[in-house]
């Protein structure tokens, strides 16, 4: 786990290159294959969890691709130093535009500069929340690249520069990006094609229609005195969806009003009878 | 990073326990220490990124523990089976009612009953939305037992049975809870004392006030032809605190306008003039 995966399984496409590339091995590229290049000061972070399971599966069948790229190769000087206290005062560092800027050279290299196909993200609780919306919009771009923040920040005018997007996984605080950008990529590489079987893809589907699932039983029949509700067990087809439908909507009306009323609103008025 | 860390550093208290602990080996005990434990069907996952940087450094230090509780040790049959398919019908598998709560048994050992003093937390897309309060709360408390999902969820029997808290990461699906874990524990572990020194703490207050943070600049002066603010090189602190405010109101206004219309609501009205 403490190494970037370089695993290939057939496909590769051989890549012309007049830049040295002594600064870390190249991995061999899977042709057309959705990539992610994360840069970061915990290169050793990737794959993580992104390693295992389904989205680790993928990673060894190639249908995906990952590419730690560490930001301290890209310091300032003996130490390689990569941040710098704040203009205008304040507690922690910010991280350098020009070391960034060097980083970002590196992980962008042989990636569209379309941003629409390659979004270039910064990770920080500044940016607009990742939803399910984003998720489907990377995984339909060719990849993306991430920067990992520690400390106060990254210096704006890299940023500004770069049309870089900044994304936030939510309304909390974290010690670095490099959690954030998992979660974001386990949940943008699902949606590749291959990645999940048919019958899961159904069930993003059925997050899409904007309700919070119903509650799920499976056997035994009977556990610490609780049965499985009775409906469940009729073998009726319709009546199992009507009471999950019915299900869904009290539990989004009770944990997520905000989600039902925006249900609500998009549901076609009743037909009048004559 | 395969394995579940069992470090300690002094403090160790002695526990009596008449139950067999063979399916286990115990880490040491770090006295008060703050705890996570974590079911899961990958228990290499952990500590994964959070045995890396600041929490990292303070789970060596024992300032926090985890525990990895492997669901597949507590499966039906020779086998281990952990899930079976859905009451009623439909795509994917649900988890067992009984395994679940065999292996938080396990979880629970020794932790208090109490969930305002320990929470049982389930991850899954149908929770509450997690956020910093939520990450206060979880860090004034003594730790936190967290279930880690993959297919289709868990069975809603045991859910109700032991008053477990679904909580979501955010609005996107993942193929499994393990991350969504890692990312709550992160913003948790760093508000515990003595994880952060004191001029990151500070950081926190600043993003309770309710909005986004201002931009932030570094050395080099210039960049790219690029400079940084002049306000920021004036030395005059009550302009850069003045300048800072606005950009963060400008920017909260811009990406979340409904955290700016909630911090505008909470200011005083301005005095009447006489």
């Amino acid at each position: 786990m403490t190494e970037v995966k370089g695993k290939s399984h057939g496909r590769l496409s051989v890549q012309v290159s007049l830049k040295p590339r002594d600064l870390m091995a190249e991995p061999p590229r899977v042709k057309n294959a959705w990539r992610a290049r994360i840069v970061t000061l915990f290169p050793e972070a990737f794959p993580g969890t992104l390693g295992l399971s389904i989205t680790g599966k993928a990673l060894d069948q190639g249908l995906w691709a990952l590419d730690a790229i560490p930001l301290r190769q890209f310091g300032e000087g003996k130490h390689r130093n990569v941040d710098d206290t704040p203009a205008g005062g304040g507690a922690g560092m910010v991280l350098r535009a020009d070391v960034v800027a060097r980083a970002l050279g590196e992980a962008c290299h042989g990636l569209p500069m379309d941003r629409e196909k390659c979004p270039i993200i910064y990770l920080s609780p500044r940016g607009k929340r990742f939803d399910q919306a984003m998720a489907r919009k990377w995984a339909a771009a060719e990849g993306v690249v991430m920067i990992c923040g520690r400390f106060e920040g990254v210096d704006q005018r890299v940023l500004d520069r770069y049309q870089i997007e900044e994304v936030s996984l939510g309304d909390f605080v974290m010690t670095g990006g490099e959690i954030a950008a998992q979660a974001m990529i386990d949940a943008t590489v699902r949606l590749l094609p291959g990645v999940l079987g048919n019958a899961a893809s159904a069930d993003e589907e059925s997050f899409s229609d904007g309700l919070l699932e119903h509650p799920q039983y499976t056997r035994p029949q009977t556990w610490e005195g609780l049965e499985i509700p009775a409906v469940l067990n009729s073998g009726n087809h319709g009546e199992v969806e009507k009471w999950r439908r019915a299900q869904s909507l009290e539990i989004t009306k009770a944990r997520r009003p905000e989600l039902h009323e925006a249900w609500m609103a998009r549901q076609p008025a009743p037909k009048k009878k004559r």
